[in-house]
């Protein structure tokens, strides 16, 4: 079975791409500024792709996921695309910072376009996920949620008001993105996201985020470890 | 000169695609939707790429545009790229429906991500655009203004916001996500843009834009095939 992880940034893949021990495949997506890890694990080939950098930081954000995944199933195939990386929740529902989910459901929450029904539909989304998920999720005892997924790290009234008639419980920047271009291909998609901060409790996003980066990402390696290895045994 | 239009809508593009009497290159672009017309103008080659479909509806806004740019360029290695279609803009700035404006420069209004400046530089985009975009503008006596991009039809506080603080003059859904991927191979890009709505007139976006769609496209369309025809002579 040939994992692809799709991931935004270094910081969200390095703890992974440490514990596997591998090393870069040196301009395989070149021109584009995504990067490839490679390893095996037991039957399972493992592809880590990242974004890339532009203008001096990490690529984030829906564009640069759309053609990470892109290009990622154009040149590997793979057999289960699995985004991975951090994302925010909401302490109403539970959540704490480092908890890991799987996703159940995967929408846009930025995409207004009202009208008729067929086209604002198409703008949120709802895309299909891995198949597998909550067999996974409840195999490894991992909770799970709907991600829903937007361009920016704040949280305005208007994405708010979407997530909450959607009942969304994980915002991320990515994940809608990397389901979409899945969806193009048929190619099966997982979730995997770990907490960085709670959007709905009251403090400023960007400096929560920062101080738990590195512990969700802790979290995000353990998680992917597990998953790929639960995989690896029961294909 | 191999030109490539990247149009969202088969609106947008049908007046345009008529007037050349080409039909579509089926299956091109499978498994992918996106769909590809062809023909040749004088030296030139001509294609007409569009995002294609999904749910029943014509794909809009970044992620279909990022797919299909990418695959354009991927597949067709066009030296220019022409993102065509259609824009709000501010009755302020003394625009009007029907206007056909060349962009002069492009990025996002709606990815918000605060912190270090690299991130939130990065996130706003600014994308070059072709370097004979003045001078075609000139010789075709259109206007010429700022694109900013966002993945919603309305524009909400939050989208003002930044449009102001950047000397924004025309809203699409489309041109940043294009001009980021063109960024990513160094392909040339222009973005030719006709209004169908004026953001700050107070009338229903979508009503407005619904009005005036089929006007803006004829406008559009006048205003591909002067460009095409002007650069096929002065190449």
């Amino acid at each position: 079975m040939k994992i692809c992880f799709i991931v935004a940034m270094q910081a969200e893949a390095q703890p992974f791409i440490d514990r596997f021990g591998v090393s870069e495949v040196q301009s395989f997506f070149a021109p584009l500024p995504c990067k490839l890890y490679r390893a095996r694990v037991g039957e399972s080939e493992l592809d880590v792709v990242l974004n890339g950098q532009q203008q001096g930081s990490d690529l984030v954000g829906c564009e640069p996921a759309t053609v990470a995944t892109l290009a990622a199933i154009q040149k590997l195939s793979p057999d289960l695309v699995i985004n991975s990386g951090t994302c925010g929740a909401f302490r109403k529902n539970g959540a704490r910072i480092g908890d890991v989910f799987v996703a159940n459901a995967v929408m846009f929450h930025d995409r207004r376009v009202p009208g008729d029904d067929a086209w604002g539909t198409q703008s949120l989304g709802n895309y299909p996920v891995y198949e597998r998920s909550a067999e996974v999720a409840g195999a490894l005892a991992m909770k799970m949620g709907k991600v829903t997924t937007g361009s920016s790290l704040d949280m305005q009234p208007c994405d708010l008001k979407i997530i909450e008639e959607n009942h969304g419980e994980l915002k991320d920047m990515e994940g809608a993105a990397v389901a979409f271009v899945c969806s193009l291909f048929g190619t099966p998609v997982m979730l995997l996201k770990s907490v960085t901060d709670l959007c709905d409790s009251g403090a400023e996003t960007y400096e929560i985020f920062r101080q738990n980066l590195a512990l969700a990402s802790q979290a995000i390696a353990d998680a992917n470890e597990r998953v790929v290895r639960y995989l690896a045994k029961n294909a």
